[in-house]
């Protein structure tokens, strides 16, 4: 690894800035000497993401941060920090540095840290998509359950009782899961990893440190997304209408 | 059934107004007796859709569509007329009628006309998305191959040899794979159905008449996507901001 | 579609005249105008089916069904109305149209009204062969549990608690596996769908219902069982003894 | 193992009595001492089985085969000599001794001789259902290919080619698949195993040797099909009419 | 068969020369007539395995109880006594005759016999190994739970309550999953076979018998692992330093 | 993360010591800064491992290394740099940080980098292995084809032609397998990543890399190996004969 600064552009997919410092905090306490956390808040969209509906309406915001900083400053890497993984394709198509979504980077932490992993979310609404994604990277043998706290992402940070009950679901799944570790299933709960970890004895794995690791060694390997498929290259250039934003590519 | 008209509403989220025409007349051709074919016409997003970029950026208009007709009318079912089910699962959560994808569509009726059915489609940049679908939607053991034309979406309708480069694809798609249907891999191909199956004396799929036959039926029975497990109930209220359109509910 | 009428044979597996009356109301309250339905007793085997021993002899009196109405007058679609699904693939090696089992047809059509589905069933010694099925098609992630009411199959017109029983058992099982719908395991259950739905509030799907609503989109479409592949072209000619009817094809 | 004898009774679903011979001589050829094999042909249904329309209707026959047979003389086992192991779910419901079919006998002896065999096999419109029963039994990862040979199930014996072009397909399948076995797909090519194994230099199983090695070790450790879950209890007590023969059990 | 001795080698692969003895009887009270089971136990390694670090252990002189008795002796197959199948594919590659572990036996015997099974075995560290097995020989399906007693391996012999609490573990599997079938998860628990099944009313598989049935019907039929793919074919000359034994091969 | 130094210790599991050296190069060019790279031969066992049985010799030797550590100066992160991952779940029972192994640490990274990867390793007979792992892990969906360049492990330094043999075979992969990515199968090829990948244009992952990048990871976020399920937890203590080393634990 050469004496340059490694730079990664932490994209927190929904509009509420508050979060995004709370990510950007988690990213910064793990991220390696020398590498840079760049941390930004969608322009536009839903101040939450808890539906698939937020979902779709936060990915073209989201994408609009990658193109920007492409055509600007372009990062070493892109971590998308909502546990859906919303637009994570798409933005692969569209960075020239690794993109990774926290979910997918906790799962893939998580199933080497024993034989199987417990995910503990917000809302109960949710877990189909967590589902999906689980079965997407692979990890249904792995993984053993996903659990609904019941609190909405918006509130995880003002409910003062958020670390009692996240801790005591953490323990639950573990139990019942018959788990070695937990996946956190948000990134609004970042800022309680080392608290549950402390109080259940067992690894408690956060998306966004996770995903800050699995960039800051792509790069060190100077590795980004294939093209040789055609499925990641560059969009074919198109017209793109009624959106905000100049979509357009190249 | 009644005598009342059912109304299914076919979406084009793609914002090429003539490809809408070509969807809505293949999906009157097979409409029954009784059943009215709104079409529409995505508002905003790109020309045609051939990757994950594109799709990321059709949802929101895609959905506006919908979100739109259930406040003023809202139909007996929904379409969603592009090959990669954009936006599917959020449409669920905003429509009080069922809403399928012709992806969707055309591999259920593809599996049970054969042991296995292959898909042909327009550029090889797709077939990712096509095979995720395939897996998420449960028919990896049905589906023996997917294959690319090369033509582009737009180029559908003005490339003079597309019935020729189609058909021999599909024939030779049938022969490789040892499948006993073809699904056909984009909306703007349905015009072609007819053709192509005539040629190559196999069952053809388009998903347009497919999601056409199976929101008839599901009208009939009275059936609209279930929300018990909360998945797809009403997305809570919130805050969008900075998209051209407003997309709170409720 | 033309306005020639459409006819859609829909055979009871058992040889019991009244099931089949059942049957046919259930198929005619959702078929399609100007759509004819065939109802049929199976002339040879057992008089309900709840075993894999029933099914085996239930088989031959089925297909004799369909080569007997092929050789006379074909139908536009076949539907085999025993959750078990006996006989299917042999019946579409002897269908100029195409054959859908209704098992099949409610799974199909459960799985696009939410992200899981349960069945309830009569015996649960018929628990095996459902799950056999599911995996079959490919709904093992969609169909989230197979639970049994004990009611045998002709029993459930007579015991005057079947509605409320299987109301009970719907209700505990969309909560039990947190599913969005419900498929209801027996052709002899299909009066009792509405009921049933209107009193647990989630989507009820009847495989008789839906398997009509599948045949009826696959003929106007044109589609026929494919034969490219060899496995479902009209079996050999060949001789066959010690039966009651004439088997021989051709 | 005590001094009295065990009898295996080995069923040819066929109706063509020359092949019990063919049969029962591979089976006696690997019988452990003071094993009997009684071997019996069909007395009902199709000469060959060559489709799902075959097998439909050789089942009953099947079955009457080992009703009677409980009802004077049971033996300690009973196997399915025809590749698709026609009614063997049933057969397990009424034999109050292990029942196992050729294809799954092979499969499993196959699976434990190496890390992947490949099927040769007669008519390739037999393929869909051996695939099936290779998903079925859990062997997806195992089977690596089936391949026909095109040789109709009764030239078997007449084709003076047959073994050079059986010897030529196992060949020919070691290479393609990358497999380490070979498993005869279908009962009449038991005689020719050693001849196909002696010619390739690899293990060759034959479901009717191997399966008479199955029954024989399941008899000496005096196991019979479970019925804990009522799945393969004995079937309840009905009516079955319009039969040639007296299907009513108890 | 011929009126030749068949050599059936069991291994134990602990170095408790006690529970080789008890293996040995459990693997002659079914050997075929004249099948000779020749008992070993392993040299070095641990007194019991109990986990991943004991199997590894273990392996090394598993393996040269092989490669031994290759030298010398061969035998007509090898069964290798331990529930975690330690050195199985290594054990493949230097046998000339065919190898199996007592958990792969019990597996297939077991899914022959119902719908599925449970396992019983020792303590619950071990069930992440078992389920390791299930899924790598393909009985995800028909495994339905696996289940410990919380018995050490050495206190099987000892513990006055083994009987008791294994029948009441087994019985309570068979309800909870739903299973026709019990499978042993420990060569120790061998002797209590009878008793269990007896007591339960179900089948109950002992690896060892299992594994003497399906070796002894390899033998008859002149079967060894198939080295076609080059994966089981002996392993390449070369050092093996600082070992105790010679390794070396050739 | 703090000033102090994380400590990685890189394992050669075979007893070639300029192997070794080359693997620790490959783990320093990407070792964060403040990361000690300690690499360690394995005292006893194969001088390479490309056999089942090479593997099997090899795991006692790699497993001192990891408790002779623990007892005197334990590692933040052990890495087991063989691609067949030899001894991986024992270590991580004797280990209080976490183990990783090459071929694990390769597909994990491999998976973010595109939709499908190839693996290209060294001899045909290692391939078993690697698809097992594949499966193992979750990645039979990702990983599209393994390749053998046929070059023994201990020729790959030796041979001239190693790096234009295995440019060649990655780009052949590439293409045939449709992938985006590659994985090189062997430790002894790390120092050919940087070459292959700007020849064939496409990311080139070795596992000694990515497993360095991963642990760092692991490190910085303070996570260990779960023990919660037992499975990993120390092993009991017991007695363990007639090896060249005191394995005993505790």
């Amino acid at each position: 690894m050469t004496v340059e600064t490694t730079r990664i552009c932490v994209i927190n997919p929904n509009t509420a800035a508050a979060m995004t410092e709370l990510i950007a905090a988690a990213a910064r306490a793990v991220a390696p000497p020398r590498t840079e956390i760049v941390a930004v808040t969608n322009p536009m969209g839903p101040e939450s993401i808890e539906s698939h509906y937020d979902e779709a309406l936060a990915a073209p915001g989201l994408l609009s941060v990658i193109t920007e900083m492409e055509r600007t400053d372009p990062a070493d890497g892109y971590l998308i920090a909502c546990f859906g993984d919303p637009g994570l394709d798409a933005a692969r198509e569209v960075a020239t540095a690794p993109v990774i979504g926290i979910a997918e980077a906790a799962f893939h932490v998580a199933s080497m840290l024993g034989r199987g992993f417990s995910v503990v979310t917000t809302l109960s609404r949710t877990i189909g998509r967590a589902a999906d994604l689980v079965g997407h990277y692979g990890f249904s043998r792995q993984c053993r359950g996903i659990h609904a706290t019941e609190i909405p992402v918006l509130d995880l940070e003002t409910n003062p009782l958020t670390g009692s009950i996240l801790t005591d679901a953490c323990r639950e799944a573990l139990r019942t899961d018959g788990s070695d570790a937990i996946v956190l299933g948000c990134a609004g709960m970042a800022d309680l990893t080392a608290e549950v970890g402390h109080a259940i004895g067992a690894p408690v794995i956060d998306g966004v440190a996770a995903g800050v690791g699995l960039l800051a060694g792509m790069a060190a390997m100077g590795l980004r997304t294939g093209t040789a498929s055609g499925e990641f290259a560059t969009p074919r250039t198109k017209l793109y209408t009624g959106l905000p934003t100049n979509f357009g590519l190249g």
